[in-house]
């Protein structure tokens, strides 16, 4: 078997991160591109990649790659998207898609049509513990959901000095907590539940207005939601830049009639399933969890698994789509996310922005 | 110094507690009332009273009681505090202070106008590290007050076969999650930031729509509710009485411009301080706290202080503003939560309920 | 009934602790006792006493005293237990008994023969979920005990100025920590296991040689020993008075067959019971708890109970045992330590010192 | 650059985790060898090898590898690393380098004349947590070393069932839960401290004295260790593979005359830093960090790191040493664990089992 060829554009750490998870999934790492033809050659270097690309337009359409990772700022996800896709090629995309909702939607229409493999990593369901939660939630057996609730807080924006182009709307998209951490947490939590944000009403903040190199900030660094989903559950969700001493806590509580379950991103070795008379830690073991989190366990318990680890996994499963097509066409419902669950959370954004705006209830389709 | 003679309405639970504070504090409790006059014979005994009063009212106007504690079901409250203020009597007594918000505010108005003692029992304020976490987010340790966010959940109603007396409005009031527990957290998180709530939207659900022995159920088993305060934080926080597994779950988290605060009732020897570079674990330690926490500490460091403990702290304050008065007259600000205080959470609560209804922000006066 | 008449003699922190939890227990304090009469006039106050002593002596042999609480540096506590023996009254005694073994099993001989009523504080017997530890452990839940471990840890003698009359032999007797800490761990971890040491090897240190006031010291700060028990167990414990950050960690793991469960005092509301394919948080709750756990949980699930409760539930017991006194005996088997646990731990407090000395295995009686 | 070639002998679960990392590192996978060519064969596609060997000899001195890695049962590690470096290449041998201390010494003599690059994968050194750890105690950040503590807790062989070819002292060595385990937490400490083990007594239990397949069981299932250091600190350990609940806990405690430091393997995203007055929780955050623990944090804080990812940090030390040899030659004190490590724990591993049964302090070398 050849192993797949694959391309990033983008070398920031996120891309670092794809380059580690297709090399582990055995790919070749072809070529790199940057911001600068000079960045792409120490890149490539620092990456492990075969080569270097002076523009990332020319490694969306280069012949030896099969599959194109569009790591670079959101801008310009779009435009090589469209030109890998027209090149016919298999492309992993970071979310958001695009940073208007109407070129999401599209984008996503054209992957489908394009018949081509198309992924986002929306890698926190690749979680082994996730998908157990997943498991159980989904199987019943923690009685109907009846509220959904939890944050997603980190801290590297909650100094007035901080600053990042994702703070700039022109270049970062209309919402940025939402859209950069939000959108995982009810990509999750949906996935999970199997229940779908049906409405919603929020507030948004901006606490630092001002920042040294972006100047006057429009984006949100807080979001918060009240919601209920299409089976009837209530939820709401906390989403922060500036909660000092929160890294990346996605953190969720998912309550059903006979228990709740507990999954926190920071420590992904176990989830608490609450009872009324039992408490459970159900720790991370391939020998007694579901099927799914079991192929998710690639070492034992007490062996912590990581967020590259989740990677990884995305990635593989991503690859295996790849190999698999033509042959067996794009499976209707692939295991990975995709351009479409991307843009789900690109409607949901929307309707989080235009009801902190209306001071309103929206419904989300 | 003689000891204050106390007596106390309603011999549950909490009225145990009570009189377990009372007899830390050094008081008499000269008498017991029930809802019978066998069941009051028997409390007497169980909680070491001197005696056994047939009717609450009578108890409520005896010659020989200095403070009377309101311990009954919710709708008898109004009653036997203007018996008991009527009769010159400090009152002590269990929120919410009335069914209905009118009286509420009335009772409140009359106790103040009294010049009377009066308390109502939002004792998580007596947890030594709620007063350190005060203390360090009004003294400005954490920067800014950004963000508040938390929430009170507890289990003993999720199961369809459950029931009790507060599920009836009748008994207990239009709301019960949020009268019941949601006013706790309101209560503790502005007094502890300093911070009040001024607009707020929410939902409520029946998750437990039919119980065995009241029927059909009006009251709310969780809400979600987002907020602004009059200093221009946001906030949110998820009330539920349905939540599998969480016994007494009231948790917060405050975070500020430079730091995080965090406190968790079911754990709380302990503040979680976090920061950009540096999360530390605050330790209940006289030795290091503020002079108000290191008060409510009367054992070292490592000698878990509990719930039976806040409230002897704050029996022991209330008793204390007693034995002051009138010489040094009411306090303007006491120490203690009073009447006021939980007019203020029934304010709230009135909103929530109208803002569930309405679907819209209401403003908090 | 009328209530019991006690006296307390010493009336440093944990002096108070008798006091608080006699007064729950519904006992009147007559008297205290302190170093000076100026001090026992000033505790009187403090501690809500009826009176003072001029001496300890006096105290002992008051008439109108039912039961002496001996809170004394341990060099006086053999005087005033043969004192209070001697007039007839029940003895609560802090340990260590004495600073001399001899005199340790001699005064646990006087109290047996004495037929009154004697107890000791080992209080972590009353955290409600050591009791549920040692109902299921006892109960055969667990499997046959394999290995029995853990430590308990503080930190208030780590600095090279802290100083305290605990650490001159002369005082407090040859061994220090292990005598004062270790003691706890031991009564707990046999308490709930059923298993006896049967013999053990050790070492010591001194990790602070020089102390301010006390000048060289000759008691240790750390232990590290090794145990077999009387039922083939193997197991070992780290005691400690210099881990800085460990205020008062009593901390055990007792590994079964089937189970192993993990008690820590500092967070006493839960248990940890491990399993193969399943571990379970074990919360305090009345509801769900073996009868004496549930006994000793006064207030529901999630509201912390803390040390004064213990302490408090203690009393209580020694308490009932005095009241059925002569009439019902005193006891074969009573239910709280009594001074010949007391004399076993100081049988055991002599074994490690002499291990140390020796270098070898010592067995213990 | 030409990636280097390593070959794996013995697939197992850990043989899978030498394949990830080598391919992390960059490497080609040329080839692996199993117990049999038919298993080989199928863990060749299983781990994405080049080829597979029909026997490990072949493999360890086949001309187009570089790098050997040797991770069959322990009995076979002597004969092939001894192939290995006679056909001159690198090796990366599991420990114990072998079930006999004079074979282990001679190996690791063997491996240092060859100036060949020698590596044993005490894997936990490259938890960047335990980096930092390292970083402070040595850099005197918590003061003088007094006290070191903890345990290596499993499960997998707690059940009368449970069987492998390691409980049989003639495949797995005359320890085997102290020299699979305990050797891991001596090397870990010795590394983060300094210190190094100068005597010690200890004591062994076999819980579980018959197994279904292996029969009467001479290796041990528990050890209790006290110790002392060369330079004046006292110690203990506890390792198990019979407690239930625990998977792979390695959990050691340091105290310092000023701080403790505390790390877990289990949740290696933090420490806990303890102090007097301040206790920290230290979380892996790049940007806060030592150069050391930064350079093992390929990810930012909050995206947890994990076990194969310590494992490939560590096999990317190697291969960078290898890259550098001979042009730079050996240097004198690598980064990485090598033989000479090793062998030091197979001095300790005998030292245990020999106290043990002398029932005697023994010192070591």
């Amino acid at each position: 078997m050849q192993p797949l060829r694959i391309a990033i554009a983008g070398t920031g750490m996120i891309g670092a991160v794809h380059a580690d998870a297709a090399r582990r999934a055995g790919a070749r790492v072809v070529g790199v591109a940057a911001s600068t033809p000079e960045r792409a050659k120490a890149a490539a270097v620092r990456l492990g990649a075969e080569r270097s690309f002076d523009h990332a337009d020319e490694l969306a359409a280069a012949p030896d790659v099969d599959v194109v990772h569009v790591c670079t700022p959101n801008a310009l996800h779009g435009p090589l998207v469209r030109r890998a896709l027209a090149a016919g090629k298999h492309v992993v995309c970071e979310k958001p898609l695009s940073t208007e909702l109407s070129d999401a939607l599209e984008l996503a229409d054209l992957a489908r049509e394009s018949g081509l493999v198309n992924a986002v990593p929306f890698v926190y369901r690749y979680h082994a513990m996730a998908a157990e939660a997943r498991h159980r939630v989904r199987g019943g057996a923690i009685g109907d959901v009846r509220l959904l609730h939890g944050h997603y807080l980190q801290d590297w924006l909650s100094g007035r000095a901080d600053d990042n182009w994702r703070v700039d709307a022109a270049v970062g998209g209309a919402s940025r907590a939402f859209a950069d951490i939000g959108s995982h947490w009810c990509d999750l939590v949906e996935w999970v539940s199997g229940h779908r944000i049906a409405a919603l009403t929020a507030v948004v903040q901006t606490a630092v207005p001002e920042r040294p190199a972006s100047g006057s900030v429009s984006t949100e660094d807080v979001v918060h939601v009240l919601l209920r989903t299409d089976r009837g559950a209530t939820g709401s969700l906390v989403v922060s830049q500036v909660s000092p001493g929160r890294k990346n806590r996605l953190w969720f509580e998912i309550d059903g009639a006979e228990h709740s379950v507990v999954f926190d991103q920071e420590n992904p070795e176990s989830l608490l399933l609450g009872g009324r008379t039992r408490t459970e830690t159900v720790v991370r073991d391939p020998g007694t969890l579901s099927a799914e989190a079991a192929r998710l366990s690639p070492v034992p318990a007490g062996h912590p698994l990581g967020y590259r680890d989740c990677f990884a996994a995305f990635v593989a499963d991503v690859y295996e789509a790849v190999r698999r097509h033509p042959t067996d066409g794009a499976p209707d419902r692939p295991l990975h996310p995709t351009f479409a669950d991307a843009a789900r959370t690109a409607r949901i954004t929307d309707a989080v922005l235009r009801s902190a705006h209306s001071r309103s209830w929206i419904e989300v389709r």
